[in-house]
């Protein structure tokens, strides 16, 4: 069960592990906006993502004698460095195809990874055997509880420095996929700032969640692949997540590619951070006016971006 | 008089004005440089350098009427909004030359901007005499005590965020101007961490500080253009730097351009960062080696670029 105490307890086993990740502003962007902009800057933390802080205090929960994730992104990295912080064995589960260097980076944090191919095998099998053969754990990307406790200690965080920025009444827009961060920081603020509400950001055509607010019903999304905005493209919010999104979550917002990534170069000439695509749909959304009233508090959610993705913002 | 008491003061005015920048990590930097690389990402703080620090506590200290600053751009930008949240009137002294970008920002933070010839117009005396006509303060860029104390206190926040991870004995690698952050930095660590050890970096060819160092004799670099690193090229440090600078500072340390370039690209990549080629030099010396033990720490000092520069870094 995830609620306020599951979080507390990850806020304890993160301390001095997970990064407390600053809350950025511009008055340059303010302006952009047309009201305040407060940018939790979670690119910043650990492995480039917030992924880190679930992956952290599943591992740490259940102190499992090795972890099986499968992730070709930002899930994978954090999974591998929490548990050769943890001294335990990774092993990730990528398709053959993943681009080389998100192998190497993950291979380089001391995972092992085993790659399948993605047209003829199927991963879920894959890591259902390793974990029951070898007694490891399964750490899932968003639908688990640990998880989402881990990624609500940004929520924890979020209403103490809006707080110190006299900011306690305001529209929260986070990047959402399966819904993880959404619901952990909605769960944090339900408890902590209450008048801070969650609006999960998706991209076009890839905005399961905001339909499925709008009308009660989950209608996973018609394809997997297409976006810039990889690393928060799922079919649907989870079994655990969408509970707590319909009930704590405002209307979801969804923005386009040219959106995205002018966003992501005014992040790094404003904020002097690196988004990826999927890391700045909340900012995209608050530049393109959303929010209400007086100040609008961003998730910036990841950074794990190539060069070239970089350069093509730039060139906005 | 700077020491460590006029530290202590500027952080008390700074409190809840300056942020504390975050101490950023990445193995895969720390495998480049063959030890654990801690970042001070100044970067980070407002206006995209270390230099609000000292402009906010000089401001806040005189509470002038006005004020009248000269600067290539960051200390510039940090006067201009320092003045802005004091509610006084700021007049900036550019060099033509500045990047374009610079010079725009601090307009449009408020303040009145007037422009120079680097290469054949004194600016010391133009700064003299609008202050003398005006009745405001000059906020010099580097040699004024409460400048100097102001960039301290990013010191006192290096020696808590490196002894929070475990580093006590290390070398401190800065960016070098005029030495006004090298030497806050040096007279902070001398009373909360004597052996954390400031070295100045600065770039090829205009390297007088290193020089100084060196022999023990002041010789002024012998031009001030041509350099990408344009934010930290000064003739030489100031009657109140420099002799802080010969009583802490360890041997200074050069690098080449294609250093600082490659270390931008690794900043934007492994660690999320912008930063401007004269914020870079740091981490390019800590990238080739730079520093003795296990860890090596570096000051990340300022990010305000250009999207050309930041192009043709990810270009190297």
């Amino acid at each position: 069960m995830s609620d306020i105490s599951a979080i507390e307890a990850a806020a304890a086993r993160l301390k001095g592990h997970a990064r407390v990740t600053p809350m950025l502003t511009s008055p340059f962007l303010d302006a952009v906006a047309g009201r305040r902009v407060l940018v939790k800057a979670e690119c910043l933390q650990h492995t480039g993502a917030f992924k880190y802080r679930g992956a952290r205090n599943a591992l740490t929960a259940l102190d499992p004698p090795g972890v099986v994730a499968f992730s070709s992104g930002n899930h994978a990295q954090a999974v591998a460095l929490a548990a050769r912080e943890r001294g335990v064995p990774a092993v990730i589960v990528m398709p053959s195809d993943a681009p080389a260097i998100k192998i190497a980076n993950t291979r380089a944090l001391g995972a092992e990874v085993m790659l399948y191919d993605r047209a003829r095998e199927d991963r879920d099998a894959i890591g259902a055997r390793l974990a029951c053969e070898k007694g490891y754990a399964l750490i899932k990307p968003f639908d688990m509880a640990e998880v989402i406790a881990g990624q609500g200690t940004a929520g924890l965080e979020i209403a103490e420095q809006a707080a110190a920025l006299g900011v306690t009444r305001a529209d929260v827009l986070v990047p959402c996929g399966g819904g993880g961060l959404s619901a952990g920081i909605a769960l944090a603020l339900e408890a902590r700032a209450p008048r801070l509400r969650v609006r999960p950001v998706e991209p076009e055509a890839f905005d399961d969640v905001t339909r499925a607010l709008a009308t009660g019903k989950v209608v996973p999304n018609q394809r997997l692949t297409g976006s810039i905005c990889d690393a928060i493209v799922t079919p649907a919010p989870g079994a655990l997540t969408w509970p707590v999104l319909r009930r704590l979550c405002g209307p979801g917002l969804v923005v386009e590619e040219g959106q995205v990534l002018r966003a992501m170069a005014l992040a790094l000439e404003r904020l002097k951070i690196v988004l990826e695509p999927g890391g700045a749909v909340a900012l995209a959304a608050a530049l393109a006016g959303a929010g209400t009233g007086e100040a609008v508090v961003v998730v910036a959610s990841g950074g794990n971006v190539d060069r070239a993705m970089m350069a093509r913002a730039l060139a906005e």
